[in-house]
C-alpha cells in the first residue's frame, strides 16, 4: 500500500476481482452488450409496485449473482460499498436492508462505481477486509422523473442528452484469488467547466475526466500507451469527443484505446441521442463486458475512469453550474 | 491494521486527530455548547442567495478553520471525505469545487460523519494518505423543505420530531501527530424497526445504534464500562431513551456514560421537542465539544456511534419503513 504523487493510491497487498454481475432492463438487453449481461429483465417494474423498489431489487440480484460466481454467499462479504442516483440513495439502502451486510453508502453521481472500487480496494489492501462488494445502479424511470420531467409528459430531449441506464452492476473484490487485480487508483477533484445545461452532462464531465487522467499519468509516470484500454464511465458521444480533444491538446493520440461505457452500451439506432449515462452505466458495463474481455485476454491493463456530474435539480434551478468529478481505477490481468 | 470479529476494523498504524472546527447557525449558538463552537453565525443566509449555498460555505469555513488549527493549508490535505443531507450532496460538492481538494462523497444520512471518520482512518492507517479531512453538515432551512414541508408553511411539529442542526463540522486526521487517536471502528448494517413515521427518526435509529454497539463490544471483547463516554449521533430524547432500554434489556447499565449529541446541542427551553438531528449534529458536537473535552482529560476513551435514518421523502410516500444504520468509531486520548 502507499501513495504515488498527488492523488494516486497503490495497492501492494493484492486486491483480486473475483467476479462481477450485471442485471439490466429491456433496452440495455437489446443493445450491443446483450450477450455479456447476466440477467436481462423484460419490463421496468419486474413485479414491484414502484420503480424505486425495482432498482433496489436489481441491486440485490446483482449482489447474489456476483457472490455466487465468486463461490461465496452474501453473508461472507465483510462490507457492501456503493450507491445510486436516487435522493438519499434509497435503492442501495433498501438492498442493504434486505442483504443485511455491513454497508457504506457513497455518492459521487455516475462516478460512484469507480469510487466504490477505490474504497473497497483500500479496505482490502489495507488489511481491513477480505471480501467486499462494490455496487452501483440507476433506473431510467426513477432518474428521469427525479432529475428532469414527469415520465408521462414525454418531453422532447435534445441531441446532447443521454439516456439513463436501467441496471445494477456488482463486483466482488477479495484479498484471496488469482484473477485480474486492481493495482492503483486516483482520487479525483471537482472540476467545473461552467456548463449549466443539465442536458449536456457529457460536456460538463469531460474536463474532470481529463484532469484525473492527466494526474494519474503524472503520478504513475506513465503514458496513455501503457493502457490497452482507457474506459471512461458515461461521457457518451458528445463528452467523449470533448475528452479526446482535451487529450489531443496536451499531445496525446487519444486513439482506439480510448472507449466510453456510455457509447458501448447502446446501438445508435436505439435513439438514445448522445449515449448512455447513470451510475448503472459504468457499473453494468464494467461488471460484465470488461471482466469477460479481461478474462479472455482482449485487454491486459485497463484504466477505468468513472465520471460524475455533481448537480441536483435544486442546484440547476438556482442557476449554479455543474461541478464534475472523475475517479480512476487500474485493472491488470 | 486488521479486522476484529464480524465488523470491527483496528487501526494499528496510528490515526491522529489533529484538529476540528465547527461553524454553526444562530440557534446552535444560543445552546449549551456555544462556548465550544469556532464560529457562530447570526443569520441563516450569511450573505448568500440560497440556504444551500450557505451550507456549502459553512463547510468551506469549517475546512479552513480545522486545517489552520492543524498547522496546514487545505491544499496539503490528500483528500476530503464527507457529505450532507441534500439531494445529490450539493453542499459538499460545491465545497469540494471551491477547495479543489481530491474528494470522496459519502451518504449514510446523519451517520455520515462517523462513516467519514471511518473511511479516512482506513486511508491513513492503510498508508494511502497522510492528511485527511472528514466533514459533514446540515442546514435547518434546506432540510426542512426537502424532507418535510415548505419552510413558510409553519406546520406544527409533533413532540417526537427533532430539529435539524444548522452547522458544519470538520475533523483533520493525520498519520503524524501526538493527540487523541482513532483506534477502531465498526461498520454498521441496516436495521429496520418497521417505523414509518418520519417524525420519529430517533425511534427508527435506536435499534441500529444498539446493533452496532452490541457488535462492537462483542468484536472487541469489551463492555460498556470500558468507555468513559458512549456518545451517539442524534437519537435525541425519544431515541436515546429507547436505545438505553434496548441496552438494559441485554443487561447493560446504560448509565451516565451514555450521552447523545442531539440532546447536548440544544437546551430544553429552545423548544426543539425531542432534540437535535441532521448530519451536522454529530459533526459539530464531535469536532468541538468532544475534542476539547478529550484534550482537557474529561474523557480518555470514547465510543462515537453515528446514527442515520436512511429514508427519503419518496420512500416514505411509497409507504416504506425507515431503514437505519449506525457506524461506531473509537477515540482514545
Amino acid at each position: 500500500m502507499g501513495k504515488l504523487g498527488k492523488s494516486t493510491l497503490t495497492f501492494e497487498n493484492p486486491v483480486y476481482i473475483r467476479s462481477g454481475a450485471a442485471v439490466v432492463g429491456p433496452m440495455e438487453g437489446e443493445g450491443p452488450l446483450k450477450e455479456y449481461f447476466d440477467e436481462i429483465k423484460s419490463d421496468l417494474l419486474c413485479g414491484e409496485t414502484t420503480w424505486e423498489k425495482t432498482e433496489a431489487k436489481f441491486q440485490g440480484e446483482a449482489i447474489h449473482l456476483a457472490t455466487k460466481k465468486a463461490g461465496i454467499t452474501p453473508n461472507l462479504l465483510d462490507v457492501v460499498i456503493g450507491g445510486d442516483l436516487l435522493n438519499q440513495l434509497i435503492a442501495t439502502n433498501f438492498m442493504a436492508k434486505e442483504t443485511k451486510i455491513p454497508y457504506l453508502g457513497l455518492y459521487n453521481a455516475c462516478a460512484t462505481m469507480a469510487e466504490s472500487l477505490l474504497i473497497a480496494s483500500t479496505l482490502i489492501s489495507g488489511g481491513f477486509a477480505v471480501n467486499c462488494a462494490a455496487i452501483a445502479s440507476s433506473h431510467n424511470s426513477t432518474s428521469e422523473r427525479q432529475y428532469r420531467f414527469p415520465t408521462e409528459l414525454g418531453v422532447q430531449r435534445p441531441q446532447t442528452a443521454q439516456w439513463t441506464v436501467t441496471g445494477a452492476g456488482a463486483i466482488c473484490l477479495s484479498s484471496l484469488g488469482n484473477g485480474p487485480r486492481i493495482t492503483k487508483a486516483t482520487i479525483g477533484r471537482v472540476i467545473d467547466f461552467g456548463i449549466k445545461n443539465s442536458n449536456e452532462m457529457g460536456s460538463a464531465m469531460a474536463p474532470a475526466a481529463f484532469d484525473t487522467l492527466e494526474t494519474h499519468l503524472k503520478d504513475t509516470k506513465q503514458t496513455e500507451n501503457d493502457y490497452d484500454l482507457i474506459l471512461t464511465g458515461d461521457l457518451a458521444s458528445q463528452g467523449h469527443r470533448l475528452f479526446k480533444e482535451l487529450c489531443k491538446k496536451k499531445g496525446m493520440a487519444a486513439g482506439q484505446n480510448f472507449q466510453d461505457s456510455g457509447i458501448l452500451i447502446y446501438d445508435k439506432k436505439q435513439d438514445v441521442h448522445s449515449g448512455g449515462s447513470g451510475a448503472g452505466c459504468s457499473a453494468t458495463v464494467w461488471s460484465s463486458y470488461l471482466l469477460r474481455e479481461l478474462s479472455q485476454g482482449t485487454y491486459k491493463k485497463v484504466l477505468l475512469i468513472g465520471t460524475g456530474a455533481l448537480l441536483s435539480p435544486i442546484s440547476v434551478q438556482q442557476g449554479s453550474t455543474i461541478p464534475s468529478i472523475a475517479h480512476a481505477v487500474v485493472v491488470e490481468s
